[in-house]
This record gives C-alpha cells, sequence and structure tokens, in this order.
C-alpha cells in the first residue's frame, strides 16, 4: 500500500424528505446564491422544497448552469456573486451544477489576473466560498469530493481543477429525487460512477486488500442495482443504495493508497469536447479498448475484477482479463450505452490524430498509472474505439 | 436504508515513516500534553520519533493510562491540564490512551459540577479541547471515531461517552509499529476490529447493499491478513491492511443507514469490570452465545455472512447462520482466544445474574438492534457463555 492523507470534511445528509434539513445548514444570515440547471428541479418539484427550506434567507438565483459547466456562463454567475455581495453558494443539481458551483467557490476568493488561471496554472484552493449541495442526479460524486471539471466552448476544452478548500461543507442527499430522472441520465450516471471505480481499482496489484474489496463492492452494488433503477426509479431501496454506491465511488476513499488510472477520462473529456458527447458514454467508448490495449500491465487486476465481481473462475489469467472486459462493455451496452465512437457519430475519421495532437500541445507525455502512455498510444487507444 | 447523517472530519496520514508528519499537524505555539499509557513507546522508539517530530513545541508528558482508562488517573491528567495551561492534546497509543485522551479533551472544557457527568448524563461534547493521535496498536477504531469508553475501577464501571467535537484533528498511522506488538495485543486487535464489524452488521437485512459488502470486505480482509500479521508482524503489506481495516471497522462508515446491535459489547464491557479480561477477549466470549440465542432475529444476516465470508453454500438458512457462527468462533480460537467465561476465571457463578441486575439498576430495558434484550435475556446469554 502506499502512503496516502485521507480528510474528507464534507457533512453527508442522507434519506427521505431531508431537503428541508437546507434550513439549519445554511446560516441564517447567509447572502445565498441559489445555482442549478436547466430548470427541471422546477418540474419535478425539488425547487419548491429548496425555497421553502430556505424562506428566511437571502437568496439569488442563478440558473442554467449547462452540462458539462461552462466557462463563460460561469463567468456571469461571478458577476451576481460580486454585484450582489453573495457569502454562499448552494448547487442544487447534478455534477456540472456541483462542479460549477466549486469553480465559482474558487473564482469568488481568487486573487489572481484572471480566474481562468485556476484552471490553467493548478491553483490548488485552501479555502474557497463556503458551499453546499442538493444532489439531484447521482453520478460523478461531485457531492462529496473536492475536485470539478469546467468547459470552455471557445478553445473546446475541458479542464480539471481542485482544491483541499472545496469539499462541500454539507450535501443533501434525497434518493426520492430518482423518481423523476429521465431513463439517459441514469444509466450516464451508472456508467460514470462504474468507470470512477475502474479508475481507481484497474491498474496493478499493490496489494492494497480493503481498497480492492471496497472498489469490488461498489462495481457489485451497481451490477446489482442498475436494472431495478431503470426498471422502477420510484423504487426507493435500489435508489438509495445507487445514489450511496455513486458517492463512495468518487470521495477519495478507495483511491488512498493505491495507483490511479484516470487515462480513460482524459481520452473522453476530448471526446465530449469535440462531439459533445455525453461524459458517461464517453468513457463507456474508451474503457474497453483502453483495457484491452494495456492488458498486459492490468491483466492481474483484470482477472481479479473478473473472478470476484464477473464470478469468472475459468481459464489463464488472461482469458480471465479479456473475459473481464468483454463483460464491462456488455454490462455498458445492456444499460444502452453505445461503446464505439462511430455509434454517436460519422465524422470520427482523425479524432484520433486530433486528440494525440492535444495532449502533445499540452505537454501530456505520459498518462496512466504508469505514466507511459505517450500521445502516440493514446492514438492507438482511441482509434480501437472507433 | 434508514435516514443518515455523516461527517469525519479526522485527517488520516497514513504510511512508513509519517510519525515525522507530526511537526506540521501540530500548531507550533501550543502547550502539548503528551499522553501515553505503560511505557511500550520508550522501548520501541515510538517515543523518540514524537519527541524529535516536536523538539520546538512546549510539550509536558503524562504517562501510565492504563488498558482500560482508569477514571482516577485520568483526573490526574485533567489536573496536569489546568496547571500548565496545556491546549492541546496529543495521544500516543491504542485505543485506551485514545479514549482517555477523549475524555480530557470533553472535560478540559466541561463547565458542569464533575466531569464524572460527562459519562453518566450523556454529553454530548460539540467542542472538545483539540488533541490528535499517533496509534500504536490497530485494533478499536478510535483514531478516526468521536467516542470512547472510560473504566472506574472505585465502581467497577465501564461508561461509553462521545460527541461530534471529539474527532481527533489528525491520527497518524504507520504500519511499522505493528513490529513491536506483543501477539496477545495483535489477536486482541484483529478480534475488537472483527467484532466491531459484526455489532454493526450482524442484525436484520435492512436492504443496504453497500453498506453490507464493505463490511464483509473489512471480514474477509481481517480473516486474510490475521494469520500473516501474527505469523511475521514485521512484514509491511498485511500489517497496513490490518491497520487500515481496524480504523474502517469503527469510523463511522459502515453504521450509517443501517440498525446497530452492540450488545456485545454491553454484556462484554461487564466482564471487563467484574474480571478485569482484556476487552478484546470478552467479545469472543459472548459473540456466539449471541447469536445462537438471537438466531431467529439474525439468521438472514448470520447466513448471508456465511455465504459471503466464509463461503458455505449448503443447508438452510439456519444450517448457514449456525455453521457462520461455528466459523466464527473457531476464527477466534485459531487466533489463541478462548471463547468461554471458564477458560478465563473459576469464578463464573453468578456471573449472569450480576450483569442482569446491574443492566436492570442502570434502566437498560432492553439491548440490541430491536431493543428487546431485556435483563433476564442477557442473563441466559452470559448463562450460555460460561
Amino acid at each position: 500500500m502506499n502512503n496516502f492523507e485521507f480528510k474528507n470534511p464534507t457533512k453527508i445528509i442522507f434519506g427521505k424528505d431531508t431537503i428541508e434539513k437546507l434550513e439549519s445548514e445554511i446560516p441564517s444570515d447567509a447572502k445565498v446564491l441559489l445555482l442549478y440547471g436547466g430548470g427541471s428541479i422546477k418540474k419535478n418539484g425539488i425547487y419548491e422544497q429548496v425555497t421553502k427550506a430556505l424562506s428566511k434567507v437571502d437568496v439569488t438565483e442563478f440558473g442554467g448552469i449547462p452540462a458539462n459547466p461552462e466557462y463563460a456562463v460561469l463567468m456571469e454567475a461571478l458577476q451576481v456573486i460580486k454585484d450582489k455581495g453573495i457569502n454562499y453558494l448552494l448547487a442544487v443539481g447534478g455534477g456540472s451544477v456541483i462542479d460549477g458551483t466549486k469553480f465559482l467557490s474558487a473564482a469568488a476568493v481568487y486573487d489572481g489576473d484572471t480566474p481562468w488561471d485556476i484552471l490553467t496554472k493548478n491553483v490548488k484552493t485552501q479555502k474557497g466560498m463556503p458551499f453546499g449541495t442538493v444532489l439531484t442526479l447521482p453520478a460523478t460524486g461531485s457531492e462529496m469530493n473536492s475536485g470539478a471539471v469546467i468547459t470552455r466552448a471557445e478553445t473546446k476544452e475541458k479542464l480539471a481543477m481542485g482544491g483541499p478548500g472545496l469539499f462541500p461543507e454539507f450535501s443533501i442527499l434525497d434518493p426520492q429525487v430518482i423518481s423523476s430522472i429521465p431513463e439517459r441520465q441514469l444509466v450516464n450516471g451508472i456508467t460514470d460512477a462504474f468507470t470512477h471505480v475502474l479508475e481507481q481499482y484497474m491498474t496493478y496489484p499493490i496489494g492494497a486488500s480493503l481498497q480492492d474489496r471496497f472498489a469490488e463492492s461498489i462495481l457489485q452494488t451497481l451490477i446489482e442495482v442498475a436494472p431495478k433503477v431503470i426498471k422502477d426509479p420510484t423504487d426507493y431501496k435500489p435508489a438509495a443504495d445507487f445514489m450511496w454506491s455513486c458517492t463512495m465511488a468518487l470521495n477519495g476513499l478507495i483511491q488512498k493508497g493505491v495507483p490511479g488510472d484516470w487515462a480513460v477520462h482524459m481520452m473522453g473529456h476530448e471526446l465530449t469536447a469535440l462531439f459533445g458527447i455525453d461524459h458517461a458514454r464517453t468513457l463507456a467508448v474508451i474503457a474497453p479498448s483502453h483495457y484491452k490495449y494495456n492488458i498486459e500491465a492490468k491483466k492481474e487486476k483484470l482477472a481479479q475484477y473478473g473472478e470476484r465481481v464477473w464470478n469468472i473462475t475459468e481459464g489463464s489469467i488472461d482469458d480471465k482479463a479479456y473475459a473481464a472486459i468483454e463483460k464491462t462493455e456488455a454490462f455498458f451496452q445492456g444499460l444502452g450505452i453505445d461503446t464505439k465512437l462511430s455509434d454517436y457519430t460519422e465524422d470520427y475519421e482523425g479524432t484520433a490524430e486530433e486528440i494525440s495532437k492535444r495532449f502533445t500541445a499540452r505537454g501530456w507525455k505520459g498518462l496512466g498509472e504508469n505514466q507511459d502512455l505517450s500521445p502516440d498510444k493514446v492514438e492507438k487507444i482511441v482509434k480501437m474505439a472507433y
């Protein structure tokens, strides 16, 4: 096991009818900016629950944060924060709204030249503007971690940021919100959380037995609840298991003491930036090719995953590893998620070269847990995913 | 899944040679009381590492905190805190030293009549004196939770306390400390952590799939590493898995959203108070009888545990449940832990009645996850454990 430090101060408030607890979590004298996305919260009753709980607080609203939170939109919100003297942020939404709120938490206190620096100069925010979240879409785990990914349409870029000061002060997780989530977003959420676990697990054996088993536990639970959640998102029990699994998939716990890969995300982000493909679907496109290409480096863990999660008992390590990749791809497809780039766009020729070129331009010499995935290898993996 | 709230702000610093990081965790202007136990830290090099890291800080020492931290000794330490103007506590030890330090953290700021109230009047400390820990003995999980158990020899009592203000600010976990732990304490630690998981898991099915699997993950890991740690405590890999498993067994995570039992501990505490039996061994004495007596209420979870943790595939639910209890008792015995009260004392007659009488006197009408274990049932369980 590698040495690690772990601290996660976010307060989770989980369960039925918990949105009303907002009232006791936000200081009564706060000037709150309520951030949300496309307005679904105004159709499913969540907006009413939130505003009722905040009836005694000074609240300004900022809606319209898009999926893949857009820098230009967030700069408008930053202006509102300054104009209105906002001192507390409340994200009501999924990963995009929460990620956008994290950027604003950092940008509101940043004293450099331009908030763009936060994304390009690896600024680690030590203390941002305080914020909480009401999660409306389980997927990214952003509700209990300190990272975010921001998109800039102007330059077709998608960049990561974070810092120890960007954990939500609290996050309210009411699994009842799942009942009104469209199936497309549900399956995206399952795929996203599943891939988050894979990125932290599918590397090489480092002998961290408990972290391995925790990772496998999340994968097993997602596999178990996925069909139930899709069949009936109003069924509370699988909804609750699904929601908690997504949070645990990326709250830092399973990545402590172990190597991380994250190359699937790095490549996937480019597919979203280039084609606007849903984040989760880009992961399902890249992951199978990535694991096949890196079979030598990853086969021990792939085989362990095959044995423990998919009950693959027959064959050699290599056989089990390949079978596990097939099971994974079939799992995504069973959710209705296409796993080839050509399923999403006819304009895929040249994509691998373009992504390779971008990585070279950014000076990204070696991705993955062994830092050996050079841009030419990335090109091959993306081509395998056509 | 039940509704829950989860917040655990303790910073974990885990790994090789991490004790030196003390220097950056304790404010340089703090007046520190360094608390430890019987002095083993002066023989195994830990004391030197700690004092070297604190060479620039004002440190007063208080050694001699016994296993089952004794109220009278802690009152002496409280006097030192007052006399010396101490404002930061550092526990260097196992669960007893850390628990004692938590009591002091609470007592140092308590403004009631007597610190004894903290134990008898269910005082929930919202903000104690800040403290950190250097863990020298994996077992209790006290390094990452906000609870403690204090003993008072005068009245032969062992009482629990806690509060949201009693999480350590940081805990340093260097698995290398395990190399100098005597086997007796190692097997106690394994047994203690194992039973902590059982208390949070062996109840009735509530459909919290992820919590179940996380609990099973800890049990599986403890079973896997136990023989390795005992065989060679200098082997870093199993030592690290063991240490992290003990912490995760009782840091709040696996108990969220699920019912808890804790009757094994309640009965076990009395055996320590009455006979001075090691805490972990009292759990191994009580647990098998407790599960047999409550087989009807617990058989679904016992069978699930049997299937997933012990690979018991044959028989009915009842068969699997009983087989799982047998496996558990055999596991403890395999560690060299006796599982009958008569193995520890010849003077066991009347113990069941005495414990039952004590519970009645305290008004404890119903223990366990169903709050239906009345003192007369407790009497039967303890008798089964003779």
